[in-house]
Formats: C-alpha cells, sequence, structure tokens
C-alpha cells in the first residue's frame, strides 16, 4: 500500500495535491445510524483554515466540504463515506521559481528522489493542505466517539519558540488564534510572531492533545499498541519530529515509584503513563504531546541544489505558515480521534462480549 | 488485526507468552536467495539476552532460536520463515502472589478489562520476553540490508536514570553490559544500577539508534511515513514512551535557518531532519531516540487494587529488569530494521523502475 | 476494513451510491511516469456506459469520468489517483413503491439487516452503478500492464441464457451490444433479448476473459494465489456466482493424463490450467469464466415481505437491465486488470531481483 | 504481503514445508474466553489424515498438534494461537529424480520462476501437507461459530472422477474414507479407485460445503463481499480450479423468476442464491462447490523440461494421493470456517449495535 489510508476497521483514504482540481478523502468503516451533515465537520474545518489571522498562511480557502456518498436522509449508512473540497486559491506562478531547485529541509529532494518527478506547485502532495482532510475525518470520528462513548478530544498549544504557555483553561483555548490556553500569553505570542514574519524566518512549537472518557481496554497488542498507533499518526503529521504519551522523555530519568501510577477504588492517584498500560488503554485521559519542527519555506536564502545537481541558492516566496504549530492543534486532535474510533471499532470485534465483574477505576488524575 | 503482525510486504508476526511452551514469530516476504541460519539470528539475540550481568533479570534462558521453515539447503525460499525459541527457565509460582492483583503501571490492569482474563505469570503475553522475537526477525531484516543496501543499523544507550552518556565509540558499546558508548563512564553506571537494585527500585532510560546507508526515496506519505512507521515500531516496544527522529523536540524552540538541512552537491551541510524529509529518506543518517520508561515491577510496596477492586498493596518479587533500557539497544535496532526492511521492498514494487539523472546528494553529515 | 478497498499494492478505494452526487475511487500505488489522462479511462466505461442499446437498462448517464489527482503535466506522479463521476440521470421517485419492501434475490434485505437501514434509491450502494469506477480503475491497470508488460486483457459473452457463443474472433466482440465474439449469433441474441423484454423477465449469462502476456511468476502462495485473488475480484462482481480457472469444472471428470499440460522447450501442449500453477502464473494465457444470475429487478410480481415483516407482492418498474451479463464484459476485464497489476507490483517487491539461466518456457496454446 | 496470511480480524498465518522439520500457524484474533484444547482440533485433523485407507497417500504422519500460545488454564486469552505439528514421515529421497525437472501441471515451474529456486522435497511449500494447518485453524473458528452463534459447517464429496453422489444423509458422511453422502455409493467409489491406482493415473473431484445457522448481516460489500471472500479462500485451496456459490454456473441459463428466492414471513420459498444476497448473508443456508482438478503427480510419462530448458520425461514416484478431493473436505469446511469467522468479527466491530424491529425471516430451504 502507498501509504495514503490509515486505520483497520475504520479507514480514512486521502487523496488531492496543494494546487490540484480538489482535495478529499474517504472514510469507510462508520458505523451506520449516526446523524451526518457537512455542518458537523465545518467547525473543525474553520479552526485549522488558513488566512484567518495575519500569523498564519494568506492562502484564501473556503474550505468547505462536500459530502459524497454514504449518508442517506441525514443519517450514515455505513457505506463509505466521501468528503471532498475544491482548492480555490491556487496561486501556482508562484512555485516556478522553486520548479527546478529544491528547498532546504523540504520534501522537495526527497519526492523527486523517489519517484522521479514531482508537482512542484505549493509542495504538490507534500503539502498541510492535505491535513484538511484529516481534519473532516476526524470530525466524524470525534461526533462518533462522543455520542457513543463520551469521549471528549482537545488539544492546546503548549510552546511556540521559546514561549512555554500554561494549561490554564479550555475555554481560552478556542478563543486566540493560536489555540494557547492562557489568554495572558497571548500578545506575546502576537509579538513574537510580528518579529519572526518580518524577520523571514520560521519557528517550532509543540502541541498537547487530551482525550478524556476512553473506556479501559482500548489497544491492540504487540505493535498495535493504542500508543504506538497514536505515535504512528502524529508523526505521520506534516512537520512533526517528537512524539510522547504520558510523560514521555521525563519518564527517562524517573524512578519505578515515581512513574508508576497507583490506583484505589476511587481512582488512580497519578497520570505519568499518559492513559495506556501495555498498549492499551486505562481509563485515564489520553495524554499526548508531540513536536512540530519549523517551516522549511522562508524567505531567507539557503544554499541547495537544483535538479541538474548543480549548487544554487534557494529563496520561497508564496505564501506559506512561518509556524505550522499554530495551525496544528485540530489537525492532531483529528488524528488521534482517528486513532481511538478504529481502537473502539477493534475492540468491539474481538473483545465486544467481554465483561468483569471488577468495576472500572475511575478515571483521570489529569 | 489484533496488533500481532506489523509490516506490510516485510511482516513479522509473533506469538507467545513469557511463562507458555514456548514463543516464535513468522517472517514473510524475505526475498529468496539469500543465505541464512540460526548463527545469523544468533549474536544479537545474545546481545539482547537476560542474565548475562548482574544488572538484569536473573532469569536463565539460552534463547537458542530454531528456524523451522523458510530455508531450503542455507538459503531463503522466500516463503515464510519462522523462528522458535522454547521457553526453559519458568518460575511461575513467584507469580501466585499477583495472581490476584494489578502492577500499577503495569499491563495486569489493562489486559484484565480488555480481555475479562490474563495470564499472569510473568506478564503472560505483555512481557519484554515476547522482544526476543523481534530481535531474532530483526537479524534478518538487518542481514538483508546490510547485503543488498549497505545498510547498518546501530545503537546505544544515551541516557540511564541521571547519567548522560556521549556518543565516543560504536566500537565502545559492545564492550559493557549497557551498551554505552563511553567507556568512561561504564564504572558510574555500575555503582548506580547497584545502588537502585539495592533500594529494590527501577529507573528510566534513552536509546539512540542510528541506520547509515539508506538511499533517498524509501517511505510512504501520507500515512505511511518512514518515520511515522518507525514512531510506530518504537512506541511498541515495551515500556517505551517517546520517540524522536532527528532534533526531535529540539526543533520546538529552533527557528528555520537552524534546522533546515542545507544540501550542496557535496553533501547535507548538518543533520537535524534526522534522514527524512516529508517521510521519505533523503540519504542521510536515520537518527531515532527513544524513552523509555522505569520497570512498573519493583521490590518496593505500592497501592492497588484486586481482581474484586478492593485496595490492597503490592509488591512484586519475582525476577526482573531494573532497568529495561539497559537490554533495549538490540530490540530498538531491530524495529527499525524491520521498518526499513518494509520500506525497501514498498518502495521497489511501485518506485522500483525510476531513474534520476541527477546524482544523489552525499550522506550524512552526523 | 469494511470492505470497500481491493487490493495489496495497487488498491482501489471505492465510494458512491446510485443515486448519491457522485460514484469515484481512489486509486492508489499507481507506479510513477506513466503518461494519464481522461481519455485512456473513457474508452472501457463507454463499453460498460448504460442506454447504447435497448438491451440495457435506459438510465442515461454519459460517465464521463474526471481525474482529481495524482497527475501532473499529464504523468501520474505516484500519488492517488482520485476519480469521480458525477450522477446526472437519478429518477429516485420510481424506487418509492420499494422503499418498504425488498425485492426477492436482490441485496434489499441483507441490506437492511446488516445496517438497519438502507438508500433504496436505485439499489443505492448494492447497485451496479458502482462498477463504473472498477472499470475506470481497470482502465489504469491495463494501460500499465500493456505497456510495461504487453500484456492484454480482454473479455466476450460466452453464453446468455440458453444461447451459447463460440469465440470465433476478438474483432467481433467489439461490433455489437453483446460483446459477442460470433457475428452469426448477433441476431439470435437479439430475438432472444426482445423476447425477454416483452415478458417481463431476467436471464443469466456467462463471460469469459482471457489475459495474455502474464510473465511466468506472478501470484502469492498460500492464500492470495493469484487464482484465488482473481476468484474474489470476479464473484465481488454484481450478480457473479460462479468463477472458474482453465478447465474449471469440467476438472472434475479429468485424469491427470488429461488435465496436465505437458511442457517442451517450444511451449506448452495445452492449457488446462488457466495459466496458474500452484496459485502462480506459468506464462500460459489466464483463461477466466464467471457464471451471472439474472437479474432479481424484474416486472414480473413475486411474493416477498416488508419492513414491518408483512407478506406483500413486490414488482420492480424502474429502469433495469434484464441481462446485467451484456455489460458485464468491460467489468469482468477491469477486475482481472486490477489484481494482475497488484501482483506484477507483489512480484516486484519481494523477487524483482530474480534471475534464472533457464528461458521461460514459451506461453500459451489457447 | 507474500500471501501467507488470511483474514482481516480473525487472521490465520501459516508456515512450513512438505519435508521441513515442522508447519504451523498462527491464529490472531480468536475471542478470549473460549475452552481450547487440542483434542478440539485433533478430530478435523484426524478426518484430513493422509494415510488412513488405501486410496490416499501412504505418507504416515500422526498429525498431533501442539498449541504453544494463546491459551491459559484451558481457556483462549485473546492472544495468538500459535499452531504446530513436526514432520515425521519424510522420504525426501524420494524426490531426488524430479529436483532437475518439472512435473507438468505442477508448481514446479512457477514456483522455480518466481523464486529463483525451490524446496522439491514433497513439492515444499506447494504440498498440501500445508493445508493440515488450515484445518486446525478452522476447528478453532468452527467451535466459536458453534457455541457463540449456532453455526454448523459441514462438506461432503459430491462427485469423483465420473461418479455423481446424491446427498442423502449427513450422518453417512462420516462413514466412509470418502466422506461420500451416499453408503450406496462406496463400493462403486472404492472400485473405481482402485482401478485408478492400478493405471497410475489420477481423477478431480467436486465437493460440497454447507453453513446453516448464519445469521443475516454477515459480508462487506463491495470488494469482500461474503461469498467474494469465500471463493478466494476456495480458490486457494490445492488444486481447486471453480467456485460455486448457490446455484452457480446453472444461474447462467435460469430466468429471473426461477432463480430469486421469494421471501415470507414463515421463510424463504427456495435457496438458490446460496446464502449471500449481494455480499451479504440473507440467514439461508450458504451453499459452497467446488471443483478440484486431478492430481499432477503421476506414475504415467509425461513430457516436460528439465532447469536446464532440455526436453525431458519424467514420472513421478513418491506418496501420492490419486485424488487430492478424497481428503479435500475437511479443508474446504475449514476455509468456510475461516471466512465466516472473520466476517462474525468484521460485522461485530461495525454493525454490533445495530437492531431492526423487523424479524428475521426464517432461514433455509435445503
Amino acid at each position: 500500500m502507498s501509504g495514503n489510508t490509515t486505520g483497520k476497521l475504520f479507514t480514512v483514504t486521502s487523496f488531492g495535491e496543494s494546487h490540484g482540481a480538489a482535495i478529499g478523502c474517504i472514510v469507510d468503516g462508520c458505523p451506520p445510524g449516526m446523524a451526518l451533515c457537512e455542518a458537523d465537520l465545518q467547525p473543525d474545518l474553520e479552526r485549522r483554515r488558513p488566512g484567518k489571522s495575519r500569523h498564519t498562511t494568506q492562502r484564501r480557502e473556503t474550505d468547505q466540504v462536500r459530502i459524497l456518498s454514504g449518508v442517506f436522509e441525514g443519517v450514515t449508512t455505513g457505506t463509505p463515506i466521501a468528503l471532498m473540497i475544491e482548492n480555490v486559491d491556487q496561486r501556482s506562478k508562484d512555485y516556478s521559481n522553486i520548479a527546478d531547485r529544491f528547498r532546504p529541509g523540504h520534501a522537495d529532494y526527497t519526492y523527486f528522489k523517489k519517484y522521479g518527478l514531482r508537482d512542484y506547485r505549493g509542495g504538490g502532495r507534500s503539502s498541510a493542505r492535505e491535513t484538511a482532510m484529516r481534519v473532516a475525518a476526524g470530525a466524524i470520528a470525534k461526533k462518533y466517539l462522543r455520542e457513543r462513548y463520551g469521549v471528549e478530544i482537545r488539544g492546546y498549544l503548549a510552546q511556540l519558540g521559546p514561549i512555554v504557555t500554561e494549561h490554564k483553561d479550555w475555554d481560552a483555548v478556542e478563543q486566540n488564534p493560536f489555540f494557547c490556553p492562557d489568554a495572558d500569553k497571548v500578545a506575546e505570542l502576537e509579538a513574537y510572531m510580528d518579529a519572526l514574519r518580518k524577520e523571514g524566518n520560521s519557528v517550532g512549537a509543540r502541541i498537547n492533545v487530551v482525550a478524556t472518557g476512553v473506556p479501559p481496554g482500548w489497544g491492540e497488542p504487540i505493535f498495535d499498541r493504542l500508543d504506538a498507533d497514536i505515535a504512528h499518526a502524529m508523526m505521520a503529521i506534516n512537520a512533526v519530529k517528537g512524539v510522547e504519551i504520558g510523560d514521555g522523555f521525563a519518564s527517562v530519568s524517573q524512578k519505578g515509584t515515581e512513574h508508576r501510577d497507583e490506583m484505589t477504588p476511587e481512582g488512580f492517584l497519578s497520570n505519568h503513563s499518559g492513559g495506556t498500560l501495555g498498549g492499551i488503554s486505562s481509563g485515564q485521559d489520553i495524554r499526548v504531546s508531540i513536536a512540530l519542527k519549523p517551516t522549511s519555506s522562508i524567505r531567507l536564502p539557503g544554499r541547495t541544489v537544483n535538479v541538474k545537481g548543480e549548487p544554487v541558492e534557494v529563496v520561497t516566496t508564496g505564501r506559506h505558515d512561518p509556524c505550522v504549530g499554530i495551525r496544528a492543534t485540530p489537525i492532531a486532535e483529528a488524528a488521534l480521534a482517528v486513532v481511538l474510533m478504529d481502537h473502539a471499532l477493534r475492540h468491539r470485534a474481538q473483545c465486544g462480549d467481554v465483561r468483569t465483574e471488577m468495576p472500572d477505576i475511575p478515571g483521570s488524575t489529569p
């Protein structure tokens, strides 16, 4: 398989290039009988949409999604749900100056070496534009998980360049263009981004995502652990270079007595594990953190080679996000949603009949 | 699928419990015509084997692997290669005291909730014993990658609890029981581990793995990026809580001019990306780093619940690794090998005919 | 997976309902660098298109396919190729009389029982309209197989109800609305179909498909034999109830001396096997034959039940094929093409390096 | 994937050669909590075992299966169930005379061309010996389907060469070495086989398999229809050249009024469809029929080529079944069981919540 499908039971197969006619996906495996319409998908697309503030790319896409199949009289039928967004704001000529050379740090070179050719317009298939479809597919998963299991999935910006934010308030997250959970930091973020844009440079970011309400028992050892599948989905997001579950790299210097989350009938006493034990959900909050690298498409000149292998300089004009992390929160939420949805169905297939007399240990200490 | 198979074209399907009759796996998709015998697999198994030093579990397993199929007259035939190791040193009664209760931080609770029952002897299927088969399967992949493509895969201990090691020398790695790349740090590690063992506690670790010689073009966008599949394989190793590719979380505070690896006809000028761009190998070294949490099976008492849901105390006797990171280096190497092997074959399937006139940019600046 | 994707390396994921907005598919895994445009797909769609003669359904669909992605400057890029056909001639009200009852012999009842609801308009997802996308995807596979390997895939009507045709001439096949390979039988077929239509009944058919030029070595034992995958693809065509490879059911009464195809350096002396031995292609013609049942949507009244479980009578009006076999030839060709394409890539992945000194035995005696 | 795994949720991965150390498989996805031991698997293995009568190969294998994992205290744990049978009666030297040449009609040639080498001892991986593992895996599926859903799967010999049997009695099937359902035909079969053996020739056969008690709703349109997956599994059995569901090829000359199975609240009035409509089970008996070709390994000399491409004669000595159909009944049953089991789990995953007020139409008219 050429890597454009994710999931085993709830699958998303994606298509489309940044400057092609349309982008889209087929969502397969959604249970029948769920109310669904475009309005269910549009809010998360809106959260990801470019051009909403001066801090993201100025490409103006309305990102209106169409449901082409799989819904009848407002309800999912159990057949594939095809989603499509037409590309409306392409300026392909912006890219003519990179048609013959490779941006350092970009997929330009590797696509060319893999396929022998590449669609250089806006990054073609390697563009983060493709993530719009993941967000749309994720919205279906989110809705199902919420309605059927009471699972909620939310994310926020935990760090942007040198600025670390503190998670004070979920409500704050949606009230600024950064998904920053601390209203007091927004001005600092704006100032930093303004300076960065002026400089012509880009910067990295860290996003945290949390799922609450996941019942114990989801996840398939050995290879398809819930956390392994989450890591797969997160690392598959453009620009992601690191993934942590729970305490992540902090675990390296922890001792067993510190890391293990003790249990009482009233609940877990801590959540260092991030909601998975042995690759299976424990009922605690699933806590995920990801690192996004700085965008490689920047105005500052860099050394590179062209398609003849000659040394040249490259400068990227066109429209780009100076920090892809700013719009990454809904993408990371969607990635987590699709993984959880897949494992919800996988759990039902093999272990749907399992009942234990012992009650679940109440969920999370955040 | 219940998660016991990994890979799309080069697949490993694993079976076995810690205290069952045997552990084993089926390796499918290996090209025909490669010389292969047990002696090719045994060295890596020996590197992972427990009981070699006082710093790992004292379970005495010889870990002698048998090739049951897929090899004829010393050569792979292209048919499935079945591998098996019989368990010889089981002390199941050591575990009777945890049969009715769940170790905090362990898969005990989640397996019970998922399956409604569990094999409590030595962790059953959740035991790290299962990783022996990944090491054996990985040795096949390593051999093929080396002989066919010149790829080398090596790892080392980068940190153990508070002790950070420096990568001075590949040769040093194999000359101490920690896979420590700095001979000067070995005494410090030994002292730390002795104290830890006396204390009855455990500690986390960080392992780095590097693949050299990977040609550009391996990896499948969008979802099955090379780094996404690596993250999947690494997070599927017992106790792993974090994965980084290249600069990983350090990318969060980097700027674009700092992170992007500039290119010249003579080679890349840096390797922040860790060898992948857009999910496809660039020809640079693949650099991976993982965090392993401290073992949850420790002698120090902890609070937990039993199968009736009542509050109880748990103390783990039995034989356990106080730092699973010590034996994790060959496991992480094997995980990387299997992913690379799979993508080597996937690349051949779709892009085997691709030729570009432009020469590859020479590989890595470490 | 919910069954809307076929193939392992060359995959087709299909969506769409008979009376939805559009039907479409995503073709993934096509090698890069092949010239491709809509005009390459349209001829086979035209061969399958309804309403071309009075002997098929009178639904008037232009079946104009759009390529939405995966092609850049007229050449495949190696990324997913999305195809879409908008539905233009829907008369959903024709189906209001079957909204509350199940046509006997139709998927109406089983879809309802599986999903708890169904899109009754034109059969919804169970409609043969969906096969248009298989034909479009198959045209991509056919083109690649022809250009890269010299493989040709052709089919014809071998029997319609009581009328058996003889394969006299490939050219004749395309010169009548039945894909009949014997021009002398066309008048008889027309008279039969006219009488059948007047009667309001339907009838079954047999289609034969042949692939020439397939090299030896394609097919994966044990489960994914080339013939097993062919059987899977053929039985997945609407109305198919039987599949034969080579002599098929005639083999039951054959002796070994009769069935085995003897070999000489100049070629095979017969082709009873139909081009596969042990599930792997032999280099002979792949010969496949399929049985299609008579359409269940007929004007003659039948006994059935309604959604309340009450006994009722059903009469199907709407527009239907009285013999689905008439338009099935391009569908069966496409199914075979997709399977062969998938196995061509699978072969390359594992056995692309294999070379034998012994020359191939020349191909088929038909 | 190299074709040694079947199923999506209930998977069987097989390994082993005819004259290797052992054959085996890993069964993954079995729900936890089912009582299971070797004695559950042995009866079907015994039914398939060679050397029980003079009419099958005289190879003496005890076919004692060992469960190596996945069962704890007599109950399935939900983890992979590994099964192994050691090969005990190998006479590899019998095959030295075919080491350099290819039996016509056998996989010898195609394996050689695919892999560049082959294990010629007893057919290596292409041997029907491998089917023992399918029978063992199928016994697990049969047990689960029976206990959880009340599904029964049974088969019988419907034709052997020219001798057609009539299905008079399920009890008769197990009381003769042919799985013949008509006690009166057994003498005729014995005489025919004795003459055939004396002649040194082989012959084909037809096997019918029936599953009763399958609830409506199993099967996944579009590509993974229940009947398509059945066709895949059946055609993957050694020597199978044709598969029919329900009336199969007889449908070709049927009219719609004849073929459609009318429905009443009391039940279906016929079962021409063979229990699937639109690829989904209807609740009627699943009826499958397969054609097996005559064995290619016969004593009568035939023309062939050797590994140098020279014309030679071949005579097969060694021990072979003169009619593979004789032992094929339990294999076909197992194949059907594995497919049904997989679809039972797939159904649960997506449609486990579906309830309809309308009662199921009672099942089969045979």
